[in-house]
């Protein structure tokens, strides 16, 4: 067992905004590591990574590179995940992704620990993370579901532009800069690199996250809907997304409307529920302005919630504000939490 | 009949930054004017202000200041219109008010001419504009109500920090500038100038605005809540709404979830309808990424609607993105069309 010297793991997209978290969440939370192994393209590969005062040099990600890994932690794109993911799982490495490559294939089970931790057990060697909007939605939901059974949810967004990536905040603040300035900017990567259009980020709102599907929703919004009936097991869940990325760096909101199936459930039930849930952190008093912000979660793992209130008009229908770093709980601190889970469930020994 | 050489208009609040909007607004849409009065507040009167290459002197606002006056357009703050307004009226003139002193008065209209331009009949001389992310809402929603019935809102909106006045627009500015260069800046104003505590709103956003009512709402979504209810004649029509402020300096967005009576209506069937409808502009093409941003209406008249689609599990809801210049459209604009509506049906004469 080599779990008394810790494990071999290797970091895919080690260079990335969602790969340095990774590597600084592994540290933070003194996850057991007997061998780190950093991993990116052709073209970053040879960059210096200091890793806790120790120099690690970035290596290109071959199907070779997994030879001795036991946890492959992937967020370099959905290629890299399709095409290495499997080469990792050959080698004996569990993978945990956090592309949207294998998401929704039913083999794959799509974890948040403290929703699905269970699902860890039914894997043929990859977990998918979430998408970062989902993430810190289902945290919040499924306490409310145990408790009251939830019908339907209706949520819009407010997402940070490093959710496109290092490259879409230095835009953001690039951009911000020019404007200020009364200069011309000529905008390169939001909403989509890969898109037709390029739309100024700075003091504007953008109603497009990754590309539209064909029913008029983007990738984005179906993300939302489908992967919350799947970590949650609730298939008839009635789900809407509207997602909309703003002039913030770090940090995603939501604006989420829910029903539930219970009659007599009072807001403060509701507060009461989420005050104790695991990983939610209640910062609901507007009389003494306290809700949830992005400028006050980045940096921390929980799932902010507040501004919790019962609908005008529907006995069964509330509204919460849910807020938490989407580099963090939205990506690398899910990630970092499964890899625990494998540990602590025996599924990696 | 004095419109053969113009009115005599009024507008209180010159130097505010709706105030700015009207006379500009007035001069544009060459509403026939045969003299300005422009008044303000003590502080700010013996200020110049360049309409149209003459420079008019800003007076301070009394009693007196409304001799003669036939159309008074009124933006200094409740406190003010509820004082003067009377005065105004008492003395002949026609008040066209855009603070929230008299919206829900049942003895005042509350008008958006797109949706309830009739209402004007009804008045002792008061007119009450709706507030800004009221009136963009319901420019879009009235003809959906008009041919399908309207049943359900739930509204998210994404609201510009001009909202609050033209000192929380330097505020957005400064600190902006201060967080690019490392500073430490203080607000000092947002999310709401008279309550206790103050917090960043650049690369930040905000769920307050206005204060906390007893329920949990803010003073603003009750605003939207109530004023939909008024301007539409649908006191049963269930509404709901979160509204959070933004890092954009003019132009308000909004999440609008709404379901109809009828059965069997297609998505393009909204988006036909909304083609031709009033003061309505559609931006509604995925593929081609067209759709509605702040930054692209900013200085416009028009409510731009796009992203128009339907719910996934509810038949009868749909999703659709509003996007106005709420210095226009949800202040200055909705007054100025208010009084050329009042002439346009001889109430004025």
């Amino acid at each position: 067992m080599s779990q008394q010297n810790g494990f071999h793991v290797a970091v895919v997209g080690a260079t990335g905004a969602v790969g340095q978290q990774m590597i600084q969440t592994l540290i933070k939370e003194n996850f057991p590591i007997r061998k780190l192994t950093l991993l990116s393209s052709a073209r970053s590969a040879g960059k210096k990574i200091d890793v806790n005062g120790q120099d690690y040099t970035v290596e290109e990600a071959k199907p070779e590179s997994f030879e001795g890994v036991e946890i492959a932690l992937f967020s370099a794109g959905g290629s890299v995940s399709k095409e290495l993911g499997p080469e990792a799982v050959k080698r004996g490495a569990i993978v945990v992704d956090n592309t949207s490559a294998f998401r929704m294939d039913e083999n794959t089970p799509l974890v948040v620990p403290e929703v699905n931790e269970a699902d860890l057990h039914n894997q043929n060697g990859i977990i998918a993370n979430p998408n970062c909007s989902t993430i810190q939605m289902v945290v919040a939901l499924e306490p409310i579901h145990q408790q009251f059974g939830l019908k339907k949810v209706i949520v819009s967004t407010y997402q940070a532009v490093s959710g496109s990536g290092a490259a879409a905040v230095e835009e953001l603040m690039e951009q911000t800069q020019a404007i200020l300035n009364g200069d011309v900017y000529e905008p390169k990567i939001l909403p989509v690199k890969s898109d037709k259009n390029h739309y100024q980020i700075a003091f504007n709102a953008i109603p497009q996250i990754d590309k539209f599907q064909e029913n008029g929703y983007t990738f984005e919004e179906m993300k939302m809907i489908n992967e919350t009936k799947k970590i949650m097991h609730l298939p008839e869940l009635q789900v809407s997304a509207t997602c909309v990325r703003l002039p913030v760096a770090v940090g995603h909101s939501e604006s989420v409307y829910f029903e539930i199936e219970s009659d007599d459930v009072s807001a403060n039930d509701i507060k009461a529920l989420l005050k104790d849930a695991p990983g939610v952190i209640l910062q609901d008093d507007p009389e003494n302005q306290l809700y949830p912000m992005p400028a006050n979660c980045v940096g921390k793992n929980d799932v902010f919630v507040g501004r919790i209130r019962r609908d005008i008009d529907e006995p069964r229908g509330f509204h919460m504000w849910v807020v938490s770093d989407n580099l963090l709980k939205g990506a690398a601190w899910n990630s970092v939490q499964i890899a625990e889970s494998l540990v602590k469930l025996g599924i990696v020994k």
